[in-house]
């Protein structure tokens, strides 16, 4: 019996990537500026991935999503040339992370995990970034759970095993949910039960992650209310 | 504007007394024990904030108000001379904390709140034992907080200034609602807003706290609806 789900955000619960290139090319049109604005939302994405992942080896100081989303842009926008942008709508901007959209299955799905189980978010984001986009989303969580309270990022078994004891549970009774193998594998090693969703359309239309083979997972689904079903069999 | 509204929950929010004395009486029943439940329930809390302040004050390791409850219980079972238990039935009655009844106007006050806000906990409580009366007893939080997540307990400073860190706050934008001065004192001296809430009945028939001069608190009301509308003049 599966007492808590955790759930990965970014990707995972919403869709990070549509909603980000409509913002940037609202940003645009504001500030007079010409991109490929979908070239740009992969580019922040990209950039966060691996600025997170350099925080994550130790190889630089722990800072929040916002502040190396905020950081990422910045180059960004050094690169276009446009210096000249107000703060105001630069923090605007940046804050585009604090209005995604979630999945068109997530609230549904969650609502009926909700029902039987605890579900919760386990993400990089910051506390504040993931109750905005819960505020935003309608998520339901009965728990907002954030790396940042154990001081470094996934996958770190630290994150996944703190996250157990906050929940004064064992591994096996958390499910740890995400479109992401390096994640679904880290909580997997660190003995949480594990489930993978695929998001086919994450990284663009029909430009989702490839896995392989799935079947060290415990399960494999294509959405939230998939999920919902399966558990309650 | 306030940003953030966090609220202590034993006794601010949910009605701890009348629920813990049902349980006892069922639990002294079931077993063919009799004894003053309602002055078992007083010592239950009373044996709590005691061992609590210990561990505020550094005198014993930090262990979790589940764990708090349970050692408690235990001296308090010896006592009365009940020693052949079911750990079952010990441990479900413990659990007893895990289902405490919400005052009246606390899931109206809180949805209102909601709207314009985050709502949180800011409570002593365990992770998962706040989780488990947000859904025994309908607690639509925007995030639990426990100050278990910064290994002390309240009135600790670092709990208050922890809270609001997570929130990527000011202390000015966070307000603390609760129903004992000391809380309140404590979340005031750290920067925050206040807001004390008169609970009356907390331990018994027209047994509620006395705060003194409330002068000193930003809000005095006596509900969380009340608490809604004043904050949404």
């Amino acid at each position: 019996m599966v007492k808590a789900i955790l759930f990965d955000v970014f990707g995972t619960t919403v869709d990070w990537r549509s909603s980000i290139i409509a913002e940037l090319n609202r940003f645009g049109d504001e500030n007079g500026l010409n991109a490929d604005w979908s070239m740009m939302a992969d580019m922040w994405r990209a950039g966060f991935r691996e600025l997170q992942g350099r925080i994550a080896r130790g190889e630089r100081a722990w800072i929040t999503m916002d502040q190396i989303h905020r950081e990422v842009l910045d180059g960004m926008l050094r690169d276009l040339g446009a210096t000249d942008l107000s703060e105001e709508s630069v923090a605007h901007l940046n804050r585009a992370w604090h209005r995604l959209r979630p999945w068109p299955d997530t609230v549904e799905g969650l609502t009926l995990m909700k029902r039987h189980h605890i579900v919760g978010t386990l993400s990089n984001g910051n506390l504040s970034l993931l109750v905005s986009l819960a505020k935003y989303g309608g998520l339901p969580w009965d728990c907002v759970l954030s790396t940042g309270m154990f001081g470094t990022y996934k996958p770190n078994p630290e994150v996944y095993l703190g996250a157990v004891r906050m929940l004064d549970a064992e591994p096996g009774d958390v499910m740890m949910v995400a479109a992401h193998a390096y994640d679904v594998d880290g909580a997997c090693e660190a003995g949480l039960r594990t489930a993978y969703v695929f998001r086919p359309d994450e990284f663009g239309p029909g430009k989702g992650e490839d896995p392989g083979d799935t079947s060290r997972f415990d399960i494999v689904t294509s959405s939230f209310t998939e999920l919902a079903e399966r558990l309650a069999e």
